[in-house]
């Protein structure tokens, strides 16, 4: 049961470690797979984790373009397969961010999931203001082009493009970073795990805010009384991982000498 | 039992209060006080943090400067010295570091406690190059003045200004930040609380290592083969907490609008 | 002759000091002006800046919100009017980007004049690469959010959001900011004021490409054969500049403790 | 006439292309040369930039080891003899600081000159708290490890490690930098090559400040009412360039994917 594009590769590894392989539509796929394996690099992990978190399948990550940190082997190295079907493999249980959008008179109006992070920006390019709080605590009030709440996954993604610290994936937290902020003393800040987040758009407003979840479109705010909630999720995505493949290994990778 | 300077005001205070109080040698508080009362700013904590921290005595903040994160209060408010006699408080538990320094044949040469960080710098404003790992695993080298391990507690300290993110107290985590990395691809990381890091120094040798816990020095590296290595303590610093003192308050003040 | 809303206020002030004022439409405004007055903060200038400049009329900045590095008086302080009726005042010229979009076969498609900053960005804030050359020197290229070419005026605006240098109004340079890159090398560059900056989109194409001048959408990039090129126009912007007025008072305000 | 290490390898290339070269000591070396042939890295061109500044010798830098800045050419690339002896090549003349200790009753101390920067920081790695003015105005003041004064050549060294930004060698400007300022709204400042900089030391006084010019220690403050004053020096570095290398392929190098 497998994913994506580079079947005809993937065709003649699993053949030659004697194994039939067939392709099957998205929505049996899910709910028939034992594992699902992820050909690409970060992002293909990133588009099946909602999903596969749902229905509890590991993903098995095989990198065939650059290093990630999802997909932390070789390029076009399939021995996780092997040690799959050998039973030599150990799981990583990522946390995902559940987001709510909030109404006016405090009920729910839609739920979704994400493994890298929640970004609330301006609908058009402008900057907007926001007010977060942490368990209920006001944590202040930014003028930015946005503000990224981030698992510790995400905060290799666009977090650190803004800006924010790299957190190893076994850190019980999340990170809140503003992107271009306008104030010069905003800085990216660390939050326990099992906290709960709230952001509101506040005045000025000029321009509508838009919330992404790993990237898609979730949600543009019509009431500037609409409030995004987030916590950890129940679901976690679960990457299978080779005993020689570390975090640490990819990090010395992108960020040392 | 209390420590430090504007003992006047405190003992008027006490008096008001009902208390009489008087003023003793610091081997002597230690071994006997129930709380002690700090009264200065976050420096005044973090001097007597090691020692309050052995004999499991909890510290009292009173601010007599500028808001800190560790003395919560405004200004002057001795409020929280009624509180602690009505029972009327709660107890923030903070990580400390444990410091080791250890020899070319892998013993212990000396141990350190710290509540802020562990700061590794040349000698003589001279860059340095150290390798670091976490838990056995090699996380890279950097090129710099020289590298942080702080807790969450002194995250907004030294860390915050060699641009590492500010942590919450209650993340259990450290955070490791170059100080003026000669890469540009390093960035502030953090790690899980329960790892062991170990630092040593690597050629070129352009002048001698020295560790620094919490400011001041505890080591200077004699030999490359030296290390040193840094976990949790099993000693933490317990702050005294009123119910409506807050780090997001404190946060709020200082990094946004 | 004038320009803007807090009418009523700056109508008392001239009357007080003996001159009768009317409100003109902006048409005749720029074509029979000899000053124009900008009641406002730094927005204010920004809007009628590129027609002011073109008429050659110089701008008094009378800051009716918070302090500006444009508008650098105290809030209300109409005094700067009297100051220019008095002859007694100096003029700053500020250098304005003078931005083109060249087709596919060299012709330019459109002229624009900005005084802050030309910044290009993806269309639906997905991630763009682009490559930059200065002088017909490759400078490299960013995947990024975008990237911004600002003047010294500009530096203190969204390039500074974005963690570009400040620039001295009278630094004869533009800087060239990339808005949350994705590698962690990119770093704000200052080049010489007469440089030829040349902007193109490279693949992958995740959006189109869109140029603002000084916040406003100036072009949707239609083709990848397009660039923008940009130099120092031969237009400037005068600012009305008071004796005591100050670059470094207002950096100071806003940069230092 | 030669300086440094690689000496037979240069040796073998003069022989090659019919010169016979000696190597003649240090003080002959600079009243006799036409041309200073720097073996080395950036670090060897720094060494020499002083004396040669003087004398007003071009200095030809072969690189022997990582591309630099000054030093632009492939590693044991000694072409750029050739092209001296063949009258082929252009000449960058480079900015150098012009760096003076004045003392309380405002007298010269002493006078030092530097291609690449002017470091103020404390002696023994405190924080120091310095004010700053240009042109006689109060620029701020900063808490920090310390200051740094560099020119456009120095932007690519330690300033670049603070966080400065990167400036084209022909920009006329200086950068000003805070080291691990203690205020979170501290930014790197580019002020006109023209300036005149001058920096003093204000309380309060945690270590004696010391003053090194490009990297060497010229000064340690004995009084709070010493300053340093900086400004551009009649002398330049005159750096021989070949017509094919250029700033932004170094810089592209070393800062783009």
């Amino acid at each position: 049961f497998f994913e994506d594009i580079h079947k005809s590769d993937l065709y003649d590894f699993c053949k030659n470690i004697g194994i039939n392989c067939s392709f099957v539509p998205r929505n049996i796929l899910f709910s028939e797979a034992n594992f699902l394996i992820a050909l690409g690099g970060d992002g293909t992990i990133i588009e099946i984790a909602v999903d596969a978190a749902k229905y509890e399948i590991p993903i098995v990550g095989i990198n065939v373009g650059t290093l990630g940190f999802l997909t932390q082997t070789d390029k076009g190295d399939y021995s996780a397969i092997k040690d799959v079907i050998d039973n030599n493999y150990g799981l990583t249980e990522c946390m995902m961010l559940d987001i709510s959008i909030i109404s006016k008179d405090n009920q729910e109006i839609c739920n979704f999931l994400a493994l890298n992070d929640l970004i609330v920006t301006g609908n058009s390019y402008k900057m907007i203001t926001t007010s977060t709080s942490v368990d209920g605590t006001n944590m202040g009030r930014y003028s930015a082009d946005g503000l990224i709440v981030s698992t510790a996954i995400g905060s290799t993604a666009y977090s650190l493009s803004a800006g924010g610290a790299v957190m190893h994936p076994e850190v019980d937290a999340m990170i809140i970073t503003p992107i271009c902020p306008h104030t010069l003393k905003a800085r990216s800040t660390v939050i326990p795990g099992n906290s709960t987040i709230e952001i509101t758009q506040i005045p000025p407003f000029r321009t509508e805010a838009v919330a992404r979840a790993d990237g898609k479109i979730i949600y543009k705010f019509k009431d500037s009384s609409e409030k995004i909630r987030i916590k950890k999720s129940k679901y976690t995505t679960l990457l299978v991982k080779q005993e020689h493949t570390n975090f640490f290994d990819v990090l010395r990778n992108k960020l040392s000498d």
